[in-house]
């Protein structure tokens, strides 16, 4: 294999993106996360220098927040303090002194994230069990009209959001159909082919927002007033969107929203998620899964159950508190930097990554699987590589840059404002194109993927 | 106000109690458990002395391990490092360094508290979902005998129980019909009129092993045998049995069981749930919350639903890591000591508090609501009084002693043997008794509850 010299290109770009750190307004929040020490497996990073950036690295490029986001510093002391205090010493009376808020408490704060109003979002259990709660609820009000039966998809949805659909359709009696719409490129959303097919049947629209693997983000807006106008209902995956792009479920009108808090809220490992309810539908559903802490007066301890006043009725279970109260802190780091500080500096990032995929990339036989047009653009980069998966093994394992992958081929590398440095996507593009340059992904054997 | 005077017996049960204390072969247990400064709050403790032992408390006499357990020391050295080594420094990786097999591999460790195999418990969700998941399932199991409609509780189940089921119902078309049976003597299970009403028609009969408000213990091999010969599955809620009294749901030949994780085994605040079903009932039962962590080969991505083998199939979504974690510490100290150790001591305390009940607190306005028979009684005493709410708030803030309530009347005492001194027990019934004889429930206004 031909070995191209490092370009002038990267070292100009290395240049460039120090010079941007230096100068990002967000560049102080880096500090507030946790980093040291975690370069610890990445043996031999960088040993043979190449003039392109990488003898620099010397701690973990870590380009994987779309899927785990790093631990905030503050998240270790609310943690150590809840374990501490609040469970080895207040005990059950803690359940008076906040644990009983939390989920709407925290749901607030992450709703002034998503243009949501007070009371409009709680967190609550896993994003496929919310799913479950709000696509069960949707279909059976709408269930009044027998011929509203089509639900519609597409093939960018996480699939744990179809698999729950699936089992909702056949739990309601089976009359329902999922349609699962075609991207036209596996890169942009089928967003004229769902325009064009929406009609008096559609019962519910069910889209990630941004999608986990090109990250196209849709138009909510204009799919909702679409949707709203054939008499549907929209009930949107917030996962890959909440903390990474803007997001306005009141200016969109959106009716339904679940999401995660582990990805770019930082709210560590499976955090539990949150939903949305428009505040003008939440008396009208019921939760399927009707649970003590959805009660009214949930220690009147009747037999039968009647919803409690507002987003509450759709909590079920006695929530874990310990993963619960660790969402806040980094929630709040992104409250206090603002989704537009944010947002504008993953878009730079992510524009300068495209610039050097361009350059650098393209012509080593990396394809590009994210859409260039700012607007519809999340904030991951998804490549593909005939050799994806072995070049993603190639990336952690020697090169010190954690990225995630996707079958079969798909290289998502994640900015995260709050902590991604400029300097780290040249870094990735560098160790990109040296993986491909000395084949070193060719020590690698075939295999398995790793998590959301 | 007649005020008594410090009874004999009492100082002499308080010499008993030291002595078995000091024999005790579990008290060594104890210190693997957080205690220091937990009386905090409880202002002016003990400062007139009486001569029956209160003098001597100086810690929080903890008597809610009923409704949330104590924190060991283990589980903070586990979570610091959870949150430090794999959230903070190994990130994503940790998904396939332990993180995967977190539900199944904690689940076997519950199941050898519940005489399951290895196998046939899986940690997930909250009890209610996981409620909700089984009970669904086994309905639908079930469909194919239209006659088979009948779902029988007890009025002395956990309501959050009796509200799940009937969402279950409304939801699977209304078909099924509950019936609560209630108890006879508002603190005996109603066995005589389950066993007499058990017939062709019954589905499924859904009660606590022991219940939550008189710790009434149910024979679950007696009313699984009878469910079985009448064709109908058993649903058993373990939330205050498991890790307090014996279970073998293997011997039992239960079906399908749930329970919590933050009572007696000590998980931490609404920790992760467990769910159990009997091997050869696994691959024919349906989880109707069919998310991506219970899909055959989860990595797929393939648009279509297919159940992992075995009991994986009733996992949903992501799991909230560090609450699941957290479980494990608890667990093992359980394990270390063995339930017919736990058991024995459990027993023996109980009955100290049901005898100086009997000696002390009878003459003094309470009633028994816990079950005499030893074989009957799970680990806490309830007491009724007509002051009862009040009387809980004195003992938790003017004694030190912290008990559970529940309306209206009803004073638990949650027997934890792993933590709980015999000196505890007398120290409750002599704060108690003088609850009463200094009417120091008085300054307390009427009010409200806490959590299970």
């Amino acid at each position: 294999m031909h070995h191209p010299a490092p370009t002038a290109s990267l070292a100009e770009a290395l240049r460039e993106a120090a010079a941007l750190d230096a100068a990002d307004p967000l560049a102080h929040f880096r500090a507030r996360f946790v980093h040291s020490g975690d370069s610890a497996d990445a043996v031999g990073v960088n040993k043979a220098g190449g003039g392109d950036g990488l003898d620099a690295v010397r701690a973990l490029v870590y380009l994987d927040g779309n899927s785990l986001g790093r631990l905030p510093h503050a998240t270790r002391t609310l943690l150590a303090a809840a374990v501490d205090e609040q469970w080895g010493h207040r005990l059950i009376r803690s359940w008076g002194e906040g644990w009983f808020e939390l989920p709407e408490r925290l749901g607030n704060r992450i709703g002034l994230l998503l243009g949501a109003q007070p009371g409009e979002v709680v967190v609550a259990d896993s994003t496929s069990v919310n799913l479950f709660k709000l696509a069960v609820a949707a279909l059976r009000l709408l269930s009044s009209d027998p011929q509203r039966t089509r639900i519609l998809s597409d093939d960018m949805q996480f699939p744990s959001d179809l698999y729950i659909l699936q089992g909702a359709i056949e739990l309601l009696g089976g009359r329902h159909t999922l349609e699962i719409l075609p991207s036209p490129d596996g890169i942009h959303g089928p967003v004229d082919a769902l325009l064009a097919t929406l009609d008096e049947r559609v019962a519910l629209v069910c889209l990630s927002h941004t999608v986990f693997k090109s990250a196209y983000t849709y138009d909510m807006a204009a799919v909702t007033a679409a949707a709203h106008a054939a008499g549907a209902l929209t009930l949107w995956d917030l996962s890959h969107a909440a903390g990474s792009v803007p997001v306005d479920l009141g200016a969109a009108q959106a009716d339904l929203a679940v999401g995660c808090t582990y990805k770019y809220l930082n709210g560590g490992p499976g955090a539990p998620a949150f939903l949305y309810v428009r505040r003008d539908l939440q008396e009208r559903l019921a939760n399927p899964i009707s649970g003590w802490m959805g009660r009214a007066d949930l220690f009147d301890f009747a037999p039968d159950y009647a919803p409690a006043a507002g987003l509450r009725r759709f909590l079920s279970g006695t929530p874990p508190v310990l993963a619960m109260a660790a969402i806040e802190p980094g929630v709040e780091l992104l409250l206090e930097a603002g989704m537009p500080a944010l947002r504008a500096k993953s878009l730079a990032q992510t524009e300068l990554f495209l610039r050097l995929w361009e350059l650098e990339l393209a012509p080593r036989g990396y394809t590009l699987k994210t859409p260039r047009e700012a607007a519809r653009r999340g904030s991951h980069v998804a490549l593909g590589h005939a050799e994806g998966w072995r070049i993603s093994q190639a990336l952690s394992r020697s090169m010190g840059v954690l990225p995630d992958f996707r079958r079969p081929d798909n290289i998502r590398l994640g900015i995260a404002p709050l902590y991604t440095r400029y300097s780290d996507v040249v870094t990735a593009v560098a160790a990109l194109a040296r993986i491909v340059d000395e084949r070193l992904y060719a020590s690698y054997p075939a295999a398995l993927a790793t998590v959301t």
